[in-house]
């Protein structure tokens, strides 16, 4: 028995290259989850075999900017000329249905969410080490040099928002790490102040 | 890899009857653990088929008295003439060992360690609804109506308190219960306060 029905806001972010999406696979490969991805909205063009509202949500330049106006992301950023963001009534609706809502996102994004929303649970994804970060980021892919200098540059950066973070955690390997994320998510769902509610009516008591 | 090498100290405790001790075999039972249960102290006289050490750590009134006085307990109580503690010394040192050191204790206990060491994780369990727990105090022994009131009157005193807990956690399963304490524990270890020492140090950054 649970004792907290809402779905909790679940942030991943961490340093470029420390592997976010891949441990955000593992977790949803796991058993016995609610986790739910939130769809991003964006105004860059759809793509071939793109679906509208399963791969993003594509609105105009100008329907996004009303939104912004509006107040109606949890989070928004410019990228090469196009926007991406995440809806907020998409987010609630979720939550309130007692569904778990993973956001895989880069720091920036991860800092406006959590001001917008400070009872999400914001996790912090690390390398075993810095070198193992480095040697990621080298052999991504074919990038140049300069490319690669910038990314290690942006890494390093990165590497020192851990103490805004609830949770620290290890993606020395990726099954360890979407298992102490999953750990992570139950007990939250225990914690004392999400709990304390519900608890207060099964036993039939005001809370004073 | 753990961010934290130090235990934690783990307090279970909840109303009479809610089922402690069957939850905290069951936690002791689970694989891949590194969990210790702290042995008390008393000066009641050993029983035939008890080790000192194992079950308690047998001692005078005198050498307790002394031990008070020298605030060498994370908490003690008098129970029929004589007095039950835990020996601090004893859980720091398996602490520092990086075991996880399990206290299952009455309510009272529960608050004072609560005092004298505020990073514990203290845990309150509690059953899916106040019947199943009058039903169980009812049905435990052979006890007069009398001493099974008191016994409800008490449960009903400890209902209430819950909020000072960090986790509520639900006996409606034995190992349920267990399971969501060994998730809390995990968690527990990835806490930002808890692991951004080890993670500046694997980082090589100083913390600011």
């Amino acid at each position: 028995m649970k004792l907290n029905d809402r779905g909790l806001l679940v942030v991943i972010s961490g340093p470029s290259g420390v592997g976010k999406g891949t441990v955000r696979k593992a977790l949803f490969n796991m058993p016995n989850h609610n986790l739910v991805y939130s769809v991003s909205m964006t105004t860059r063009k759809i793509r071939p075999g793109e679906v509208d509202g399963r791969d993003y949500y594509f609105v105009s330049k100008e329907e996004f900017e009303n939104r912004i106006k509006e107040g109606k992301f949890l989070e928004y950023a410019e990228f090469v000329g196009n926007y991406y963001g995440t809806p907020l009534d998409k987010v609630n609706e979720n939550l309130d249905r007692g569904n778990e809502v993973v956001l895989e996102i880069e720091v920036e994004g991860a800092q406006q969410v959590k001001k917008k929303m400070p009872n999400c649970v914001s996790i912090f994804l690390v390398p075993p080490g810095k070198q193992a970060l480095y040697d990621r980021l080298r052999h991504r892919g074919t990038e140049s040099e300069e490319i690669i200098e910038q990314r290690v540059q942006k890494a390093n950066r990165e590497f020192k928002k851990a103490k805004y973070y609830d949770y620290i955690v290890v993606n020395d390997e990726v099954n360890n790490a979407a298992d102490r994320i999953m750990a992570i998510i139950r007990a939250e769902h225990a914690k004392t102040e999400r709990s304390i509610h519900k608890y207060m009516e099964l036993i039939g008591e005001d809370e004073e």
